[in-house]
């Protein structure tokens, strides 16, 4: 029975009467209410609650400003957004439906740095949060609430909030206990060092410490994450990180690194998995991760003993992976720390300790601004994430990208992006499978030399040569014909593809 | 006679016989090297050494990459650009003769975060350094060099170069000693936290700490820093600034801020130099400046009785604030710190201390992306300098700008930004003379709405209007019509307005 066991993972026996339904935990959640929610990268959201608001929703229509992590997983943004209950969402989200409900103008969304959410909570510059709603192994004898998969911003919400609804979820292991490290920064304009040194410095809480009479509810529940949806390596993902391996080989060779390199992080999905992937084969050693969310390839990673320490905000897995880490945590749990993403993500860590920082593209430009978000310079997709906090202060941005999409109707490398997430200054390393870009202390014109030799796909190669050819003629620092800067885009929205055939270089 | 309180300027005695004629010492500088020089905001810079080397360069030609804080004054970077000496340069400028060179695409410019330079000297990502050139008001008994109104990146340059020659300014006062703070942020990956928790604190050395027997020239100059070239305050900036203290004091009211604020950065130039000056019949008290360049408007608000401490890279003043300020620097030394621009920009510290940081723009778009570089997306102005640093770790990000520019026929506000420097994710704030719209937490579309409801010009303000109107038709997350998005900077491009006449609005 899983409600027996629920009951002596509340430690605090005071606060067992306060267990619910689903159903009237949300009755805490009112119309034009800031809700906070745990979850990030579809890992350890609150499940339950949710769900009942949404189908509550549905016969009494409500709208609340909704705050999480980062992504949820179960659909619930799907739920929530057919449910016509978000008015607002911050700060990132994965989910078709309610992607297209931000693109028809339905749902506010505020695509935020991953770092920022809880600053601007904080100061109130954002919110108050009414309720935060939080998954949870475990409470503790003192009422502290101990997360599942992930810490988010979890901590935060449950800590500013007026009321807090915890999720007991059985189905997560009480071992995850301990591997959490909630460390709230102080207020500004006293805040004194983050003392994190190393991607292994544990310096708070084992738990987000709550006044027990701030939990107006507990909810038991047993479902699971959703795995994660990261597409196995193929070829192309191959070759990516092969390129990214040999150039880091240099840099061994150069002196710059050592083969221990520095902390690496790595965007979600399926690409930066699949670069991280090529660090089994690598000459590589003692690698340690400071990431946001760890993917199959930390654990990979582990087992070919390549990596002594990963820190991150979530743990988000395939099927198969989940089953097996979930079942040997302990084994993995020396070498794992979760932390809230304001810290995993925070500007002050991540240029401390020097970190290699590897994210996706959905396109980039000849002078290497990269388009993160934006399909054809207007249509949401995800947001831009974690992937500011860290290309902003690496000690070396990489971003990673297939250099076409649409099966070759799209190129990944176009002359003008049709929205900057990261400008050239904050990119230093680009690369796709045809090849690798080493951006550091060029100029821009050198930056579209480089890009175009080593990264373009051989179809759309002299279409790109040609523009930056006739636009450095015109002259200027960034050399743009501003007439045909987006006109791929143009042609890509119109047509489909961004180059007519007639145009294109016979394959390679 | 400057010779002989010159030699006296040099305690460490043994160095005496390092002095020699500026030709000499430029005689260290060959073809092909990588020179770092002193100057940050035409303050500090060494000038000698560099006015031989481009004299030597018109009969002797070569070629160097030069590194130095940030602009020149002395219109050195325009008689090197000019003697064709500069292959290379980075990170910032401002000249226009070494613009038009870049711009034609004869010097390659890497612009460049300023807070990032030394981080990629240091791991060889850039450089080797070969010469330092650093001016100094003396040299301590230990051979340290003490720098005059900058820190720029001087310290770094001197510690990793392999020669260094120090330019004694004989000019700059001597009580300039006790006024900077040398602190080195340790290596990576066991770097500490940098210990500077407020403005005020000391951290480091009031000299750059290098082995006597790498000073390989001494030369005696002069010359005194170029004023600054800020305009005086007119109706428009004090407008800019009456709205940013309207805003602020409703931040005080709402129980964000305290009247002390927080602490206070401002860029470099006319405008946010008089939006400081608003500060001084504002109801704010005891504020704290942790800025990059200080200006005429920094010694004023200490003279207000405003201003309790400031912390910058250097001093840039107008020729009479200068010279009050020089004679009683005395006075203003216990309040004022001289940072290497690596500290004073330093990620980790703006984000810890909570910067209200206020930077120019040289248009921004509807949605809140600014462009502070490129004139019509292609031709470089001066650089982003600091302003990244800033605005993206800052507690408030505020752009300023006039909401017009050549007399009208240029709008400030547009469609798209023709590049972008500052993403909507880094942009809190947006003043004209015409009003502030307050981003945070607001979605593109609502942004769209406040930028144009309060910082356009009526002028321009329908043509904005119609233009989001018809694209928010289109749908999309940050809503635009491709083929019009650039529309603006190719008319004005083209035929120097952005709107013909017949479109724009009748004045309002």
């Amino acid at each position: 029975m899983p409600h027996t066991s629920a009951r002596d993972r509340i430690r605090l026996a005071s606060l067992r009467e306060k267990i619910v339904s689903a159903e009237e935990a949300a009755s805490h959640i009112h119309d034009g209410m800031v809700v906070g929610m745990s979850g990030f990268t579809r890992a350890g959201e609150a499940k339950a609650v949710p769900l009942a608001l949404a189908a509550r929703a549905r016969t009494h229509p409500l709208k609340i400003s909704l705050i999480t992590g980062a992504s949820l997983g179960n659909d619930l943004d799907k739920q929530l957004a057919e449910a016509h209950v978000l008015a607002r969402r911050m700060p990132f989200q994965s989910d078709p439906a309610l992607r297209r409900a931000i693109n028809a103008g339905e749902v506010m969304f505020v695509d935020q740095h991953l770092s920022e959410t809880v600053e601007h909570l904080r100061t109130r510059q954002l919110g108050p949060i009414d309720v935060a709603v939080v998954e949870a192994v475990g409470i503790t004898a003192d009422g502290g609430i101990i997360p599942t998969t992930s810490v988010g911003n979890s901590a935060s919400f449950a800590i500013l909030a007026e009321k807090v609804i915890v999720e007991l979820n059985v189905s997560q292991p009480l071992a995850l206990e301990g591997l959490h490290d909630i460390y709230i920064p102080t207020r500004r304009p006293f805040r004194e060092p983050i003392p994190v040194v190393g991607p292994d410095s544990r310096v708070g809480l084992p738990f987000i410490p709550v006044p027990p009479e701030k939990i107006a509810a507990i909810v038991i529940t047993d479902r699971g994450d959703s795995p994660s949806n990261a597409m196995p390596a193929d070829a192309e993902t191959a070759a990516i990180a092969g390129h990214l391996m040999g150039f880091l080989e240099g840099e061994v060779a150069a002196g710059r690194l050592t083969e221990r390199l520095l902390p690496l992080q790595a965007g979600i999905g399926t690409i930066a998995n699949a670069v991280m992937m090529g660090f089994i084969d690598s000459p590589f050693r003692d690698l340690t991760m400071y990431s946001e969310v760890l993917q199959d390839s930390t654990f990979d990673l582990f087992d070919a003993g390549k990596l002594n320490f990963a820190s991150g905000s979530s743990i988000t897995l395939s099927q198969p992976k989940a089953e097996a880490v979930m079942a040997d945590i302990t084994r993995y749990k020396p070498r794992l720390v979760l932390r809230p993403q304001e810290v995993s993500n925070h500007p002050e860590i991540i240029r401390r300790l020097g970190i290699i920082a590897i994210n996706t593209a959905l396109e980039f430009d000849i002078y290497g601004n990269v388009n993160s978000t934006h399909v054809n310079g207007t249509h949401m997709m995800n947001g831009i994430g974690g992937s500011g906090d860290f290309a902003r202060n690496a000690y070396l941005s990489v971003f990673v990208t297939k250099s076409t999409a649409k099966g070759g109707a799209l190129s990944s490398v176009v002359p003008m992006a049709s929205h900057v997430d990261h400008t050239e200054h904050d990119v230093d390393v680009v690369v796709t499978e045809i090849g690798l870009a080493d951006l550091r202390e060029l100029a821009p014109r050198e930056r579209a030399r480089e890009i175009i030799a080593n990264c373009v796909h051989p179809l759309y190669r002299e279409a790109l040569s040609d523009y930056v050819e006739r636009a450095t003629a015109r002259g200027g620092h960034t050399p743009h014909i501003l007439e045909e800067a987006l006109s791929w885009h143009i042609r890509a929205r119109d047509g489909g593809r961004m180059v007519e055939p007639l145009h294109l270089a016979a394959t390679a």
